[in-house]
């Protein structure tokens, strides 16, 4: 606590202007505010690891300094499931994360990652900032004494690693397939015995005949996974994270108590970072692509229209649970299905429909 | 110059850090660094105006009040076609306008806003950030004296506003419609009679019969200019401006002068501005969609193949005589090229393909 009344005075020192700077000026270089970043990325992992360097990076430099930044990769600190309660206790000041892992603590917290049927990076960026999304998180994470921004996302996930052709629903009755969260609890009602299994274990197990199939993320992370030496068929596109949102989730005391500066500093950092880490996402997966199929004989396929249709029905057993849950999931639910209506039907004119004719005509093709 | 050389040894001493925080304590309210900001948008424009005036605001705010903007809207300081001049001499420090604007000093510039059967907004941001759009950016800049950032982007056009419905290439043939630039250049290809009208005219002329048809923004901005009083198809999508962005242009040697941290801060900005324009015209283009159909009776209609393939046949001879212009110029449209095929590629797996089967299993529909 000692230590957070401390930061606290400098912050307010920092807001009184030129009077404080005045008087406060030997103490500017000791003055600075001290910021804990924990992380459930391993450090330096490719895209999310290195994307959370280069946020906590960012901070002091357009801060110039003011507020100093430590980051902890997962387990440098605490474990990575043990970040939200790091920070919300105020051990540490901010953590970087997907909010769905949070979702034991309330369901709502899946929304502001991805859930099943949801939205796109664009589309959850016109939810986030001007449909409501920013204040329900607001209120959904006040409720736990944390404030939090976006601060990335991986886009559309690929629908996994195949050994076989998927031709109909009941292709996945008795598939093993590691596939966990939301997502393996869909592939369950049709059929699918699902596992979860961490990344490293995932390789051999495909190898081995243990599971037929996985999924993991996208051309650019699933290339050095080599997958493709044991499942050539990769399909597309996943229903269950559609354009994963990753947050920095911040102690709101501790938020309180910076300067209005040192809060747009941060928020700003978050801004770039969210959609840096897109850019990132979207053209190694266009360059990964391209070299698992010429380079690897991958096999691109997409899901058919009776497949899709089994996931929608069983997404939707499972959006039910969710919404019974509790007013605030409910409302949530309920904003978050608006948007996807109104701004998903311009997505279909728009991005959807361009692409499609645009890349007709140029024979850009899968 | 006077006054440039003050802002060189105010950034110098910001650098030099505690020593001179020291030293110039006193002067810190006043050593300030002053920005002019001249603008191609005209004063509250919806989107386009507002989301500079915002950018324009955020900087004093990022910065703690060092960096002193001014902003000025189309006509309040310069023309608006005389921003670059402006600020290339260092009259003013930065504009905010489309690069397109300066394609007569360079058709590359076209490649930075949109270009035919360019990229989307995602697409944009791979290339600008990773796929070595912003070093082309710089190069071609550079040579002007100016550095830039994207500051905002307005997304996929609709492909306008007809009085009747259009069913094949050959539909285009004596059509009287407004549309400028280089997708008027498609369409005169095509056979129509294409005209370039400012967008307080258009209305009229439309009204009366003097045009067939006129294209304009997207739902958001075409509401309110009650198109469809005259003219009820509303035909999709654009092959003209699939993602416009806008850019700061900075001149390069008042940029060269700022501090390391006042350089991050401006950038962090208009990365920031570029999202959130992007966000907030998607939301309004959804909610106006949704109004367009339902209060005004308007009929959304899709482009065909056949029309598609005629607008991509049109748009490669415009292509090919950008390529002949320079050097640098085929350098860019290379890079370009490139990224549309890879990261193109990737979208049909992801983001359209994604859309397209969502919302036909929800059936979010036109």
């Amino acid at each position: 606590m000692k230590r957070r009344e401390f930061l606290k005075n400098t912050a307010v020192a920092g807001a009184a202007g030129v009077a404080a700077s005045t008087l406060a000026a030997p103490a500017i270089a000791k003055g600075h505010t001290e910021m804990n970043i924990v992380s459930t990325w391993g450090r330096d992992f490719p895209g999310l690891g290195t994307s959370a360097q280069r946020l906590a990076a960012r901070i002091p430099e357009l801060s110039e300094g003011r507020i100093q930044v430590k980051y902890f990769a997962a387990g440098e600190r605490v474990g990575a499931f043990d970040s939200f309660d790091e920070v919300a206790s105020g051990n540490s000041q901010a953590y970087i994360a997907a909010e769905y892992y949070w979702k034991g603590k309330h369901p709502g917290f899946a929304y502001f990652t991805a859930v099943l049927f949801g939205f796109t990076f664009v589309e959850m960026e016109a939810w986030m900032k001007f449909g409501g999304g920013q204040q329900l998180h607001d209120e959904l994470a006040g409720g736990f004494g944390m404030k939090g921004f976006p601060c990335g996302n991986t886009g559309v996930q690929m629908g996994g690693w195949f050994n076989k052709e998927m031709n109909s629903a009941s292709d996945f009755k008795g598939l093993k397939m590691r596939i966990p969260g939301l997502g393996g609890d869909v592939l369950a009602k049709l059929g699918a015995s699902t596992v979860s299994l961490p990344g490293s274990q995932i390789y051999e197990n495909l190898v081995s005949g243990s599971i037929d199939a996985t999924e993991w993320v996208g051309p650019w992370n699933d290339f050095f996974m080599k997958f493709y030496e044991a499942a050539k068929y990769y399909y597309h596109p996943g229903m269950h994270e559609p354009g994963s949102q990753l947050h920095m989730g911040i102690n709101k005391k501790w938020w309180s108590s910076l300067s209005k500066t040192d809060q747009a500093v941060i928020e700003a950092a978050c801004n770039e970072e969210n959609a840096r880490q897109m850019a990132e996402t979207n053209f190694n997966n266009g360059t990964y692509l391209n070299r698992l199929i010429k380079d690897h004989g991958v096999k691109v396929r997409a899901f058919n229209d009776d497949i899709y249709d089994s996931f929608g029905k069983a997404a939707n057993e499972v959006f039910a649970e969710t919404q019974a849950h509790s007013p605030l999931a409910a409302k949530i639910h309920k904003s978050f299905a608006a948007s996807r209506q109104d701004v998903g039907r311009w997505m279909l004119l728009s991005d959807a429909g361009y692409i499609n004719q645009r890349n007709r005509v140029l024979g850009i093709e899968i």
